[in-house]
């Protein structure tokens, strides 16, 4: 998963783009990007690491101009072994660069078309350079001098008719403005405001509402389904439904896990949704286990805290925080000699005994993926004395990956792969094992939202991907494409590849 | 505040002292250092900034040794402004390197001493670097070729007795072993663990039980005030008391803010002493007002949480996390031409909405010093819609400067300083505040405790010392320091003023 | 002015192009860069510094591929305070990095062209940048899938066409080969050599010979003016006149100054030329003054040794090295209140007393553009007890600018400026002064070269310029974007303007 | 070999002692650092590097005060592997920071010594610390409240009295003033000057006499072997004889390698030196080889420049550069799966081929030592064509090693070990070779010199070491620390060490 934030304001954007990249850092904390354009000019700097990591004074005052763009990273499947950092760019037409969250389907499709009609080289394995060469390309096919909000919004219309995933796309053109869109079905969100001030409006796009919230912009609406929105350097808006055929069917995951709850994402406020799934938990567990002996409802910190609250209050249990996070988390070094060691979620979780000594605990966490971390954290709650250990997933059972920006193994790493829920609980430790319903969990979504027609991609739990081109031979290619990357990571030479437009420090 | 650790092991203690800083890492964000101890050469590291940046893979290479001491610091009151990172060193006797966690209140006595008995020299103005030639010269006087645990603990008694303020110090003899020993009133904590394994019985000392539970050690038990112990290089331990009139007073703040939840401190439970806190708290709100119309309790986090959650549950009202903390926090530049932007709460907290709309909020936090924070938190609280809101604070007002160790503004500038409970709700724009009653805040730390014959220095709220030697000079003395130091800092050469077994890097 | 180099080899050419770095260091130590290209991939390193200071350890592993280019850059006149590090990138066609020495005289109007042709956004100052855009767009109006020596060889011609001023080019494209070429009057130098292995040859190009001896290459030629030459990746070499009307008329000031004197330069070797200014030199003295009582020649160091030497060994003088150069040149530091120092020569230089006490010295030069550094130099000689100096210039008076690529100051700022021989001599405090001929300077020249029609740029003595396009008007323009750009140095934000593809560090 | 300066100046000293180590950068380009002292507090910086590398803006800001002392390393036998850099610092008494010039040969006694003595530990192996440790002492044992020239001389005379070797020492001691010393055989040069200011006198002590030309300050005289020097912060200058049975007999090598040409040394001017080691050497040619055939004398850069220039005008042949060295040297990096190529002299030097082709060239270095290089330049010469390669060194054979701070092979790998000349000149393959003889050397430095009696040690010629401590036991342990030095290598962990004054950045 990715962040991306996009601001055209009346004075230096720099401080006020890096501010929100903080507040989006939960998206992606391994690399990050910032873009401004000043009198026809760009600046740029990118590197790998945290916002407060990358941006330095030094980096700062370089980063003149009153619009800007930029980008925190996840390791999106695929290209994690390529570590590329956005914003990318391209000089022809007018000097654009670009920054996405999101995974396109069809790259390599993409990459091979666009040299065929432009001869455009793409240097790194990211997608994000392919869809901005295809974005460029079709700028250019009109052969404009100047842009203009028509001719970007055609642009755009052919971006979306040629490109296949999901995508919240900012860029930047040099001297023009900013445009933001989003793909047709809205997989990954992407949501825009307005700040008034004396020399007039200024507008900010960004993937999470709670960006604009920190920067006082007040929240205007989620770009549609297949819109674009044009931002000029001089503070014009326009809009554009630039797609045919679109629905609101946003990734289902932001909820469970992605977003910062305090988001509120087309419509749907994210801390709500989760209360709500802990509501449906809890009718769950009263539905199947009546005479559940639960003494205590412990969260696994972060993100499961609201559900686990909500639940425990339905159940009428105990809630208590017995596991506190490590906020301040080192590194293992390798030592001459020494062979790496095994990360431990002991270093990251601490289980407080004097919530677990003797008691029935119910853990509760947002999902379960690999299940390696649920299986230590029980033995943890295990070893501060708890009686028994019921564990709770306010997600349903994760079975297949997501080819939609979210970075996940392959199928048959999940624990949930080919084991009923009793064999989980078996392999995980647990006395017993309680997956959300699906239907609940997109009724806790559902519930909070004003739409009224909208579905969520839900992939991750049905294998059904609502781009419908995901198939067989799509993971089949995709497998490959990790194994010759892996292979890569055994010839040191290789495995240092980096895209020609980042200088990467130390 | 700061955390100490020293580990005498069996292999390499490089990366266990790394785990173990960051693991104490709230107890300072400022600055970080390790010692290590081979064949009789020692090994250091230290610089301003986290743990995780200030020790790279080329530091922990040359950190090699199978004993070692650590520290993380917290900016004491008066060497704010000289910025010295820790453990220091001196050569004579033996090679000593001192990490401390406190504040010793006669530095400026002890200095001129040792300068006039021994001519040491000292070139910061660090309390640390006092008190490493302190117990230094008093090793030296003993004139014995080699260390024994018997003329270190008669160096440690000689300490006791020149020396005033808190401290709990943990020392490394080059080529001989650990020496760790706690002021006579026992104000900053100290514990010790043991860890066995094929080669023999491994030590480690700390200041909260937490590094020893992450790290695998078995807690053996606090040192006793004026105790010391050693650990040789070869793993033997030896323990001594080494003061006289001791008693056990420690510092009650950190059960209030400072330590660890999960941490264990002179056999009180930190986390459910704040468990109490928030139940006498309640108490206290129901005495006071029977009829409160609270109808949401909203923890101020993170400390507060604990406190938060068993008020709401003794109140019998719900509980929920209002307010989101942005972990990742990033910096303000000064751009040319600008002027620096005052930090606000809003960078670190963002309110839900959702939790304040139409309610009548009670806010908790832990304590309230200067009431800056609680101010614009109040008023966020009130943006975000809530009706009325009430303010209540876990500990009692705070009224006076801390002198062991916890970096205090000056008297005047607590916002309790001259104003009754009415006046500072007025002040901060609360409905109403309460605070918690000092009695209440003793016995809720108290009422978990195996030790029958305890006190806890409670200065910060009753202005009552338990060295004794604090008077009007003192802080008359303390108030000219930081004058001259904040005159220091308008003058750019002088500020920079740094120790000299330290390269600061860019 | 600066250096290129360019290699195809068959194995990895990362170290190759650093080691002929190096060695052409001495045109230019500002800023250095390499492009390397494997398997259709290019890996870019450039940042400000010497190549020493550039290219670390981490770099040189990302550098990786059989073929690749190199550059050291002097900042040019007009885009010094820009301060862009070559080579540049574009991505369509093909992918393709250029690097350059030299300097165009219709940058402007270039650039303005290929953003109305092709829509090229041009984001620095660097009239590189606009060169490697008219390349790429000459390429791309082929529209051909592959690149073919044909194809780039139209390129090429094209350029020429279009381009005015001196430019010697390396550029690499992405997965097919390196190509090179000269102006079509071979202003700035270009060579190519060839390295046998049992994989096949390999090809080198650079700026100087130097270069190819330093790596082993064996010299074929130097490029002509107006050609062209190919080497693909399996290591072809192809050859190509790609322009109309050429003739050779390379910048004579390479020989005075600029080139190595180990270099040898479209047939003539630069030390021998300089033997040669020498002895030219030494006849007008004799001619001039046969009646001189020089007691002994002293070369100001390093470039003018040669001709110093030859000088005296004509007159029949004693040469002696009376200044001793400082291998180690520091900063000045400005400190806080401090104001910025001067610089002076002696921070460069020592006089040895022993050779100028009581002596009339003659002091050589290779030639005097401001006049301020001989005015310090005949300075220290009277310090150091010189009874008569006299100052010997190996070149004539210096008095219009170079457009082609060294930088050098307004026309108002030489010394020789409105000024005969005799005022410059007061000017600069010598008791006399010579100037070489220009016709001498010519003839020793000429007389090592094998080629017979040739002329020289002589437009720094002359102000006639080779390409016949340089008018008051080009001047005036230049002259107005200095002013801009010094104006821009006031304002902080706006010098620190850099270009999108680099990150520089510290 | 290293540099030492030493500066009590009217205002802040650190740009200018920076100025004088980059002066001194040719005694040591391994290490730099600075120590400033003001109000009684020190402020150090030292790096691995060159003095241009290891002071940057941030550091020289922190260094205060109106005087300093500065050192520049080059690595000590036996010491190169633990790296360490200068000056070092112990707190008692005093406060005081020592860099020195030279090599103590009982360093491991006095190390032994004082720690009995004292308990003093030391931390590294380099015997600087254990210098100003033995310094510490002496001054302690007084134990005077503040230190006076009396009591300094009392501890100078002391270590006088204990060390033994060649030694040229500056030391600061905070707050009072600056002590500068040379051993009672004045092996090691040491000079002072003075600039007289509107506020009086600056002092300024330093290896050579350039580094006090290059600041302005006028040479009073050399520090005389066994004689100290003390200035006060005041100003104030005491000088004092601390030594019996003094003589000079200084490092005549400084005088064939080390010095700089311009540096007057005991009244010596090294330059006339080196002229008047030509002519000698052109006598014994002319004795020798009544009818050479030699047809140009050509220097080896740069050392021999002045003796192979006086040498050709007295045999009466042209003189000519026939070798460019390249003053910009890269590194080779190892790639993965490469090994390390061998560094060639290729890579520092270029033969000009016009002056070699078809001559007969006798090339001129000022010493042999290994032989490796010379082998490897006569091969050049035969390559660039000459007819007949003829070899002078300006230098006696070296045979031996020198113990007093130059670092040289093992006995063993002295290319004149157990070789006749004519054996020596098949070995590097040179047509013949000739060597100074050593009583010419002595007399081609004496000419010069004011002083009536004086020796040299000549050690690295005769074996005769003039602190008559030199035996074979002294080798023998020397080789066994050596070998364990490169056995640590082996090892990465021990390889490491670093001493625990400095943070080595990157």
């Amino acid at each position: 998963m990715c962040g991306i934030v996009g601001i055209v304001a009346k004075t230096h954007v720099n401080q006020a783009i890096y501010d929100a990249l903080t507040v989006l850092q939960h998206r992606g904390q391994d690399a990050a990007g910032i873009v401004t354009s000043d009198q026809n000019k760009l600046y740029l700097r990118k590197d790998n690491g945290l916002v407060s990591d990358v941006f330095r004074t030094r980096h700062m005052q370089r980063l003149i101009g009153k619009m800007g763009i930029g980008h925190v990273r996840y390791p999106t499947a695929g290209s994690s072994s390529s570590a590329e950092a956005q914003p990318f760019y391209v000089n022809s037409p007018y000097g654009i660069t670009l920054a996405h969250n999101g995974n396109l389907t069809n790259t390599e499709q993409l990459a091979d078309d666009i040299y065929r009609e432009d001869l455009r080289h793409i240097n790194t394995t990211s997608d994000s350079e392919v869809l901005l060469n295809v974005f460029a390309h079709e700028l250019q096919e009109q052969k404009q001098l100047q842009p203009t909000p028509e001719v970007i919004f055609k642009a755009v219309q052919r971006v979306h008719a040629r490109v296949r995933g999901g995508y919240a796309v900012v860029a930047l053109i040099s001297g023009y403005g900013i445009v933001a869109f989003r793909d047709p079905n809205g997989i990954r969100p992407a949501i825009f405001g307005r700040r008034d001030t004396a020399q007039g409006p200024e507008y900010m796009v960004a993937s999470e509402s709670v960006a604009l919230d920190a920067l006082g912009f007040k929240l205007e609406r989620d770009i549609a389904p297949g819109e674009a929105i044009v931002i000029t350097e001089q503070g014009e808006l326009f809009t554009r439904q630039c797609a045919e055929n679109t629905r609101l069917a946003p990734c289902i995951f932001e909820h469970v896990y992605f977003a910062r709850p305090d988001s509120i994402i087309d419509g749907i406020a994210v801390y709500k949704a989760r209360l709500r799934m802990g509501e449906k938990l809890a009718d769950k567990i009263m539905r199947e286990r009546p005479d559940h002996d639960i003494d205590v409802v412990i969260p696994i910190p972060d993100t499961s805290r609201s559900s686990a609250l909500e639940l425990a209050n339905r159940l009428g249990v105990k809630y208590r925080e017995g596991f506190m996070k490590n906020r301040y988390i080192g590194r293992t070094f390798i030592m001459p000699g020494q062979q790496q060691r095994k990360k431990s979620v002991k270093q990251k979780l601490n289980a407080l005994d004097l919530e677990f000594r003797g008691k029935n605990v119910l853990l509760v966490d947002d999902s379960i993926v690999r299940g390696t971390t649920c299986e230590q954290i029980i033995e943890m709650a295990r070893e501060a004395g708890a009686k028994k250990v019921y564990f709770a997933s306010a997600a349903p059972a994760v079975r297949y990956p997501n080819v939609y920006g979210i970075d996940m193994p392959a199928k048959e790493e999940f624990i949930a792969h080919g084991r009923s829920t009793e064999e989980i609980a078996a392999e995980i430790g647990a006395d017993w094992l309680v997956y959300q319903d699906l239907d609940d969990l997109i009724q806790a979504c559902l519930e909070g939202s004003k739409t009224e027609a909208r579905e969520f991609d839900c992939s991750v739990f049905t294998g059904e991907y609502v781009t419908g081109d995901i198939n067989d031979a799509y993971f089949a290619r995709l497998s490959q494409l990790r194994n010759d990357a892996s292979k890569g990571k055994r010839n040191a030479v290789e495995n240092v590849a980096i895209d020609l437009h980042n200088d990467h420090e130390s």
